[in-house]
């Protein structure tokens, strides 16, 4: 299977019309063929136009149908074997190994939503059964979850396979019963085009709606923007930058129907590193906290942004530690040469401020490399310069020293929403942590000790998100199994007959799921 | 105890120093003492601010402590004995009968919310335990639903005690764990004074920080607006008209941090009834419908206020009975006088519209009463006409003749969201119900047989919500026990020690609660 450049509409492999994209290796430089063409105004109608035919039947799909459609797409990402690795390497720069191993995570959420869809947990079914002779009597009320209906997915540049074309996003709408209609990241078009021809194909091979998927590129912003617009769309999953992120969100608002808007947008992701852990880890906690940093050169929205500490002794050799440790690190090769170039402005803005210093910078790498950047500046100065809080995509930090932990406590309460922070305590700091807790919840979405938020975990018990403007709906997760519900809206029968009822609902319990019956769960 | 003309700005008992609103009994136009004083910008900035200062106590009480909390407030509620229900009388205009049932709801409210609470599901625990020994290691992952936060309630004009002060959207934030600032509706401020006193009073009683409850008054629109503004609040309740929901909307979109905003906001739930079963009981069912339609002289948000149906002398006898039934009605008092105009002008532009007949009226009444009204048009004209779609909060339905089943469905298409629809079917219909299921859920919250949307049951298994623009957001209800979703967020911990850990994620499991571990559910 040779890469064409195209996009797909349903069932049909086409060609866009509409100005073209190239992907470009960003470790040479180079232009990669083939052209992507971009979807016209045609083409995106006519994907929206199959997603709402797809959505009642796909909806109406037993859940198991939709795990098996789930593990083919899996099977058929894994058949796309060694052409799609290298197609990633050469379109994100990052390596093989770790772009192995976000295959198989790529594959094992699908696996995951799969059991989810067994399980028939997500349908949260209620039923409150007729009381006749109560006065008044109650009627029959049963209540599921059912789709929203067709949803936008956008790729992410930094995860190419799992957070992409059938990435968290895909999978999560899918399993929900949702249509979805992707729009590939120009820095990946030949991923895309490879992935979504498995997706494709696998709609075809279950025997599905051809409209429960579609593929389309944006040699722009404009296509992307009306897909969001679209009245047949009925929500968004979203992953990248604040401006990106918050530009959909506004067009979601200004239609006649706004619609959720899944929006991961950005985060700084907040280290604390307690007193006495200094004192016992200094040197061990800075290891771990560069490799967290410099790791996919920093290109993660988990990346350890901002590091809090108490100044004194203990701080003064993390700093130091940390130091050594990136300086002796090689710059590696960044996702495309806009995020490099927007990295080195950010760091440079960084270095350049007033008030803060710069510690330590690693090798200097080729023209779209990230040069890993450590810096320090005061409370007193974060808690003035709110600029210091932007996010730099990349591998740089920027560690605030803080008077005492009541300062420390401050520069919590003054940081925008974010995904994670992460403490790093031993058993004395406990009380002081137990303290801060609190604050720190208010602010993110997982809490994480002793460790560093990047490596997100596929988990029943994950949450990716967090509050505003980390994300754009701190009531979800993007990663986990919890992502489903992002999807899903309750939906009540009141006294419908059982035979018209949706299997999850009638009385037989068909589907041998868990049930809440009468407040009670049974089964 | 009298009526002071007071608001509670946490513990505090206030008369509010901006502007002043009286309440009128809409029965006789008499102004009723004492005025009651519009918060300052002062009393409003202190009620957010000791509601912030209390979200964290109040979100670390064990869910027990909540229950019984939320079950004082009940007993208080209750204590406040017959002149509650003689002042929500002349508040209201509402009878002794409906007013008594309703406080009997309001009082079970917040004992289902205590049920829930001791019952623990809402919490949704998850753990994942480590996997030390994978490559690479699990780390240990419990997520469990945090409340968002302060809370903005507004108080509705058409349940003064069920969805207002100490109403649904009150229970479910106090059982999520989120303060309170309750904005008393103009319309019943004896009654929101003397339910707020019974609230603040359960605070004290219960030993919580002042600031988990206030209510303001507001002499206009100023303060309410102010209170979604301020950056402590973190959601809002709202059930009212379409345009307050939208400016409460956009106020909460112009915020640094946007935040939830659950508005309930118009919806005239749609009735068809099939062939068959006009054949067999038009008449029956016209009975049924002038009942429901006229109940509470039609102020009800599921007030059937669309009638669809393929044309015929089934439909005719449905009219004609409908009609006689609805004729020989007297006028009834509404809520107040800005709600009788606006249904005597919403009636009048109906029935002056070109293609819509008027086929009966009910008795005309006093100032402030509500005229029944029934009225026919075309599916011709109702797909064309936009405006009749608009929601006359009151006692009119507009009948839709349909030439067939494809133009009903066409109509159904075309209507925006609703919070019910209802079918009414004989076994015979059921092949015909089934082909429209898909297009009625595709529109509403909650789906009825046989009967009609108002007599919303609080129960686990109810959906009072639906699709924009019935609501601000189908993927909650604000009704039944799954309401409490509203208000809370999961929260993640990795790697938190045991004694760090909230008791709902504890090891031992000291709360007694399920939880899903490693994706099974134990307990």
């Amino acid at each position: 299977m040779t890469i064409q450049g195209s996009m797909f509409i349903g069932a049909r492999e086409v060609a866009g019309g509409n100005g073209s994209v190239f992907a470009i290796d960003p470790a040479t430089g180079e232009t990669l063929q083939p052209a992507f063409g971009g979807a016209t105004s045609a083409d995106l109608d006519r994907a929206c136009a199959l997603a709402a035919e797809a959505a009642e039947p796909y909806a109406a799909l037993a859940p198991a149908e939709r795990a098996e459609f789930l593990e083919a797409i899996a099977d058929g990402i894994m058949a796309l074997g060694d052409e799609l690795i290298v197609r990633v390497m050469a379109e994100s720069g990052l390596p093989r190994g770790r772009l192995e191993g976000e295959r198989g995570r790529t594959c094992n959420q699908l696996k995951l939503f799969a059991s989810v869809l067994r399980a028939g947990r997500y349908l949260d079914v209620r039923i409150d059964p007729a009381l006749p002779d109560r006065t008044p009597p109650r009627p029959d009320l049963r209540v599921m979850n059912v789709p929203l209906g067709p949803v936008a997915v956008f790729g992410a540049s930094n995860f190419p396979l799992a957070f992409s074309v059938a990435g968290g996003d895909t999978a999560s709408s899918l399993a929900a019963g949702c249509p979805v209609v992707a729009k590939a990241h120009p820095a990946h078009p030949g991923t895309s085009e490879l992935v979504g021809r498995a997706v494709r194909d696998a709609v075809a091979k279950c025997g599905l709606p051809e409209g429960v998927f579609s593929l389309i590129m944006d040699s722009g912003y404009a296509i992307g923007s009306a897909l969001v617009a679209d009245p047949r769309i009925k929500a968004v999953g979203f992953t990248g930058s604040r401006r990106g992120g918050l530009a959909l969100q506004a067009v979601s608002q200004a239609r006649a129907e706004p619609i959720p808007v899944y929006a991961e947008m950005s985060s700084i992701n907040p280290v604390v590193l307690f007193p006495h852990a200094l004192a016992e880890k200094a040197e061990a906690t800075a290891k771990a906290f560069v490799a967290s940093l410099t790791l996919g050169s920093g290109q993660f929205c988990t990346n350890p942004g901002l590091v809090l500490a108490v100044e004194g002794e203990g701080l003064d050799r993390f700093i130091a530690a940390a130091s050594e440790a990136l300086t002796a690190l090689p710059a590696q090769t960044m996702l495309t040469p806009g995020i490099a170039k927007a990295y080195r402005e950010g760091v440079s803005a960084l270095a350049g401020h007033a008030d803060v210093e710069t510690v330590a910078r690693g090798a200097e790498g080729g023209a779209h490399c990230g040069q890993a950047g450590l810096f320090v500046t005061t409370a007193e100065a974060f808690l003035q310069e709110k600029e210091l809080q932007d996010e730099i995509f990349g591998a740089a930090s920027l560690v605030v020293r803080c008077l005492d932990m009541k300062m420390l406590a401050k520069v919590v309460d003054a940081l925008e929403g974010q995904l994670t922070a992460a403490i790093h305590i031993v058993p004395a700091d406990e009380a002081a942590a137990a303290d801060l807790l609190p604050r720190l919840r208010a602010k993110v979405g997982r809490l994480l000790v002793n460790n560093f938020g990047t490596g997100v975990e596929v988990a029943h018990a994950m949450v990716h998100g967090g509050p505003y403007p980390a994300t754009s709906d701190a009531r979800s997760t993007s990663v986990g199994s919890l992502a489903i519900a992002r999807f899903l809206r309750p939906f009540c029968f009141q006294d419908l007959p059982d035979t018209l009822l949706p299997d999850a609902l009638k009385d037989a319990n068909p589907l041998a799921i868990p049930r809440l019956v009468d407040g009670t769960l049974q089964g």
